[in-house]
């Protein structure tokens, strides 16, 4: 099947790094979708303010296509050298790069500049990433909190004390504070270099740009 | 993007008459997921047995390609005549024909005579369904039982009771018959024919045909 971009989605994240690994981590992480030409349509979206959260079926737009099957895979979760089935995993590199978001739907605009925007909170999506679908998300069908969750459990506390000078975090747009700090806080460094890195954080008209600047990074 | 078909769920849906309109809705519905020769690697899914659900991505494969977008659907469960945003229903008239469930994982076979088989619980699938992608349920990121649910929760209690004469029973096989009364319940007639219908069940080797053989059906 050949999918069509019906949107994209803006966040702060320009880069890979330091997104976080699933939805929903960081609350406070907006993002704004803004859908194709030939999709903007006020009638396509109106009816989601019945709805408090949505999901998006996206595309891990970075990798490149045809990558030979790999039936396992390394979670960085697991300190990336444990080996997992790939279907067990949420990971990017399987045979149909789509990944699949829970986020919160906070505001519905039919009529913007740009056409229909929805606004999300959560999203752990890289800034452009297409968008193929959106979906209403149904607590009666889709909500298991008492559901067995794999390993994906026994990191669930694992968070960093974020120590973030004043005169530095004042540098940062103040919208923007209590997300960096969070993300910060969920340690986007890559399982293999927990050592001191190097964050440069590159405010912009658009968008607060986090890159790793270690010489290794 | 182009999605590669990975496996093929096989169900007792030889057509769309009857299936459920949600995952879940019939958790004694049980389908057996096959894998294409390119992805039947026992790997691929072992570690599958750590979680209790798994999301299935799938396709509607019986709509043609290349409808024109048409940014709202008429959906049963209102009637067939009320008209709601596309992206606020679960409806398969969509941009991209992607279908999301939410099914139980009952078992996790890792070498039949198929290859690796995985049998789940409540699957709302034709049988033939091409899956394009499995991925685990996890509770944490995804279970959120407060969240609003829009009009899909209306109905929610709208069930029949079945009158099923005993002799009749009998002639379906015992497995099944849980989950045939169950579909039942549910109403398998199209909105806008709320009369009688006449239903034939025909029994193969491997299946439990339903079929609308009304006039009209």
């Amino acid at each position: 099947m050949e999918l069509k971009v019906i949107a994209r989605i803006r966040t702060d994240f320009g880069e890979k790094f330091g997104i976080p690994r699933q939805s929903g981590l960081v609350p406070e992480l907006t993002g704004r979708i803004v859908f194709e030409p030939a999709f903007k349509d006020p009638a396509a979206v109106k009816d989601l303010v019945q709805y408090d959260r949505i999901w998006l079926i996206w595309g891990f737009s970075e990798l490149g296509e045809d990558r030979p099957f790999s039936p396992t895979v390394r979670p960085p979760r697991l300190g990336g050298n444990k080996r997992v089935s790939v279907f067990a995993t949420r990971s990017p590199f399987r045979p149909n790069p789509i990944g699949l978001s829970c986020v919160s739907l906070l505001k519905v605009e039919t009529d913007t500049a740009e056409g229909p925007v929805l606004t999300v909170g959560g999203a752990d999506l890289m800034d452009g990433t297409p968008i193929y679908d959106i979906k209403p998300y149904l607590p009666h069908f889709e909500a298991f909190p008492e559901a067995r969750g794999g390993f994906s459990k026994e990191h669930q506390g694992d968070v960093l004390r974020v120590d973030f000078p004043e005169h530095l975090l004042a540098l940062v747009p103040e919208d923007k504070r209590v997300s960096l700090k969070e993300v910060l806080a969920l340690d986007p460094r890559p399982a293999y270099q927990h050592e001191a890195v190097n964050i440069r954080f590159q405010v912009t008209e658009e968008h607060l740009v986090v890159t790793d600047v270690s010489e290794n990074g």
